[in-house]
């Protein structure tokens, strides 16, 4: 059985970090699947999706991480080439992964207390984000 | 058809990693599926999972690499705030990812002969962990 | 239902990014499956999938970032054990992962119109690569 739905949401951007885990605890409730797999997919080439455990000093750490790894301040080709100037939202995106998937039992997403889905929006601006979450099992 | 199974492992934290491949092909010998995906996932948001060929060498070589990317030595606002010294374990866990998924067909995985399924646990202590592997397929 | 297909392609390694979508999309257009799940899995340890918005820029941008995460130059224990010289792509590889998951329905991928399916390939000579291509649903 499989169920597709989509979750629309606003983003700031500049490594937003959002946790999207009511929402896809509420398509999995609203199935009727037991047990199966959850696959959440981001639409766009400068965000990603993993799991943290979500508090305050975490999300300023994480921010850091990215910083480090693929500086906003460094020149990029697709920058000078499209001028849109968010070269390193795309290379973190590629590094981070558009797609998650996280197993269920018995209507129970496999998460720990303090482990959250999250979505991170690399973007240089405010954006719209379709996220699809599909429900597959049986 | 879906099948549910959990592996419990002990490991020493400290970017530990351990190759789990003989479990995962044991719960896939053992189930009555031929072919779909495994999903092996970590709850805890310390870990995360990836294959890799097993061998000492390439296990010193990416204990370097996350030393790079996200150093034990550096100030983690997750560690002022909550004094368990682990923040980089959050952070290396957040990018690896918690989840995986390997196809299957006629009974074999995907994988090649020098790529093992491994998890690699950045906790700064030893932990037990809870692995979830769902088989689903036909 | 489920359909397994291979897509073999030659690479020519030292971070070479190949655009797959034309060949999944055709995967999933000869199927009779129209809502589900592709999984892309790439055979080996010196390889990585992910999505990027692929065009010249980006490419020479990833492949600099590569550079930086897990240089080419650098002892590897890798290379002093196997003298095969490629610990980079091999501790790249690990961290950009060999599975994607891509969820579609009614026979239309959640790609975005500027995202496409790419398989890095960090190896450090010329490859034939063999990618698994598995469609699910129903």
């Amino acid at each position: 059985m499989i169920k597709t739905e989509t979750i629309s949401l606003n983003t700031k951007g500049h490594c937003d970090i959002i946790d999207i885990t009511p929402q896809v605890e509420h398509q999995l409730a609203e199935s009727n699947i037991d047990s199966g797999i959850v696959t959440v997919f981001v639409t766009g080439s400068t965000a990603g999706l993993t799991t943290i455990e979500y508090e305050p000093g975490l999300i300023s750490d994480i921010k850091e991480m990215w910083q480090r790894l693929a500086p906003e301040n460094i020149p990029y080709g697709h920058d000078r080439a499209w001028g849109d100037g968010n070269g390193h939202s795309h290379i973190r995106a590629s590094l981070l992964g558009a797609s998650l998937v996280v197993p269920f039992s018995h209507k129970r997403l496999a998460l720990g207390t303090w482990q959250q889905i999250v979505l991170l929006d690399f973007d240089n601006r405010p954006r719209s984000r379709q996220l699809l979450v599909q429900i597959m099992g049986e």
